[in-house]
């Protein structure tokens, strides 16, 4: 280890994207409702079928994730009916999509009895089934967590910085 | 769409490896709990002073992580003093870590005010940034959920099967 690295451990959890990730989606009911939205389910009354969830609840979550920004309320007219609202991701919603694949991906192997998975992702253009993997810039796949060096910002490893002395 | 084809939306949700997944790690303090194991923290009183979480609290969430497999708590004695307990995860906790990198790396993009990760991710090999992407099995990489279709397990389109008639 060279001078210029702190271990992880005195990283500034204030500063941690993990725990501000959280404090916008870290409850169930909220990444409920982005899972409806990536199935394509946008409707007031059809999250509530989907989920289940207390009508409060469900008021209270989405309103939350439009204020955050994830979700975006726009209105719409069905044929002779009265004007209602449907719930759309936006950018900053979407991009929450690995998020939710790691989750299933986790669930998949730890959480099914046959080891099948109950939903299947298949990219559009080939068919072929759709997966989350680390990698490296250079390339390189990353098993998992023991080959990855965690640094506090400002701190990176190899910058060639010659530490004084 | 091929008739063997169900629109995700039908997809059985009580069945649901997010929502799953969820039932075992969906509440802010179990996932910062992971984080910490993932950064090395093991012992209670590290795990408090990190988190700043209640007691209580700490102590519920780890009892409950212990119980679903994802931690094992290890019993070791510092010299001179009494017997203690750390915290070290099993390969069913340690397989968690690519849903933590992926809310980190949303949180990085999203939540940041200058777009710098607080706490990057090295490659220990080579050195280079490790990042999460998503890829089907033909290699391609998946910009989004615009390019993935999901299925209902049993009904994956593109096996061959041709509808009858």
């Amino acid at each position: 280890m060279t001078a210029d690295t702190r271990p992880a451990e005195e990283f500034d959890r204030a500063r941690c994207s993990v725990g501000g990730t959280l404090a916008v989606v870290g409850e169930k009911w909220s990444l409920l409702v982005l899972r409806e939205a990536f199935l394509g389910v946008r409707r007031f009354a059809d999250l509530q079928r989907a989920l289940g969830a207390p009508r409060a609840v469900l008021t209270d979550r989405l309103a939350s994730l439009v204020a955050s920004g994830l979700l975006v309320r726009v209105p719409y007219r069905p044929e002779g009916e009265r004007q209602r609202h449907e719930y759309r991701l936006t950018d900053k919603g979407r991009d929450l999509y690995p998020a939710l694949v790691a989750l299933m991906q986790w669930g998949d192997r730890w959480l099914t009895d046959d080891g099948a998975a109950p939903l299947e992702l298949a990219h559009r253009d080939c068919g072929e089934p759709v997966s989350l993997a680390l990698r490296c810039a250079a390339g390189h796949d990353v098993a998992g967590p023991r080959e990855v060096r965690a640094t506090p910002a400002g701190r990176a490893a190899g910058t060639g910085a010659t530490p004084p002395g």
